[in-house]
């Protein structure tokens, strides 16, 4: 392993340690420094169903840094902070995320739309359709092989790019709309799942649900997401700061 | 003069440089460590027009820390995300922006809309107004008759409430919608007159016209801000950004 891995991992394992410790988004804020990871000329990668996907454009979605190929989620809010807070980093962003999509559905497109991208960072976002279809009876996924095939995924993604800085994103739930209290405690088993990824991978780990879960004593969980999925403009900005936050920026 | 208060202007001249330099927002980012100037117990309030006011709720005005009190835009998303990361932070936070308002109309409720509330920290955005109003023919006032009267309040403020923080932000607009190229360079130096409010009274910048400037090289200004003045959820959270990291947050 060369030493800018041994460096990443060990900053990660800290900010996985501080996220465990309070959420990433509070322990940032105050007591523990996250490291920036994001470094100057990387491309960096959003992956993920449709909250990552957001409307964006297929027809620009090889030009970095475009707003509608980024969509109107997360992933632009937070990029367009960083190009914004960084305009001489030189760095090219990517979106590909795909509305609907559970991890086989990444896996099954993952040389086209991860590899073959030569990302420096990547950002994955899965696990809230692995849940959702299941119980629509329209797919057969369990905790265990959301767990199992996303393994796979990374093992195969750092196979492919050893130097990869992986962030890997806690799928979240708001107690509204679509989402019943019939969905917990199987979606904590998804959510630990995602958490394992990260610890067993040295990625950062930004944790989505908690801070939608203390969001939600704030303002009403309608507020941040209308179904209890998909995030609004509110949803998104606290999504964005999260993320930022937990790679350091 | 108090050595905190002394530490407070000294801190906040530091920002002010660095925002001249090069903009508050970019760096914050980078080069600049800016000094958070929230303290535990803080009672925070926002000033100003419309894209304060944000469709604030007036029943619930006396309610810190209030979704519905404090709008729909950068006040409630500066704020939620303050109120989130530093939860034992204990602040209380107002907004008293009135849609349409210019500084002789926020002169007229000082006392029962900011006085009156006891704030450690103000944070006023004014001005837009100051010059559509004339350019519409409904009003009289000048950059100097701006530039003077805001600074009469600001001393009437700083009187009142001698520790008190400022917070005076750029007034901004985007160039689409309602917003055409014969606003400059008149629009200037209304900027340049809240620059001096800031400088003089040792207050912390917030640079949002320039920030949109730059933003626009990324994404259409209509993307920000559709009628050039009123900011979308995307420029809504650019604000936020903006205004946290010209605190220190």
């Amino acid at each position: 392993m060369k030493p800018s891995r041994r460096n990443f991992l060990a900053t990660s394992a800290a900010a996985i340690g501080a996220a465990a410790a309070a959420g990433a988004f509070r322990a940032g804020a105050s007591q523990v420094e996250v490291k920036n990871i994001i470094n100057e000329g990387d491309v960096i990668l959003f992956q993920g169903d449709s909250i990552t996907d957001a409307g964006r454009e297929r027809e620009t979605a090889d030009q970095p840094n475009n707003q509608k190929a980024l969509g109107s989620g997360y992933a632009w809010v937070a990029s367009s902070h960083m190009l914004l807070a960084r305009p001489a980093a030189d760095l090219r962003i990517f979106n590909r995320g795909i509305s609907g999509h559970k991890v086989p559905q990444l896996a099954a497109r993952w040389d086209a739309d991860c590899l073959d991208l030569k990302p420096d960072v990547l950002s994955v976002l899965i696990g809230v359709n692995d849940i959702w279809h299941r119980r629509n009876g329209n797919y057969e996924g369990t905790p265990e092989s959301y767990e199992r095939d996303y393994l796979a995924l990374v093992e195969r993604t750092r196979n492919a790019r050893p130097r990869i800085k992986l962030v890997i994103c806690e799928p979240f739930v708001l107690r509204c709309g679509a989402v019943t209290d019939d969905w917990f405690p199987e979606f904590d088993a998804y959510r630990t799942a995602a958490a394992r990824v990260a610890e067993v991978n040295g990625a950062i780990f930004v944790p989505f649900h908690s801070v939608f879960e203390e969001a939600s004593k704030l303002a009403p969980p309608e507020h941040w997401a209308a179904d209890g999925v998909h995030p609004s403009p509110f949803g998104t900005a606290l999504m964005a700061r999260t993320w930022l936050r937990a790679v350091g920026l």
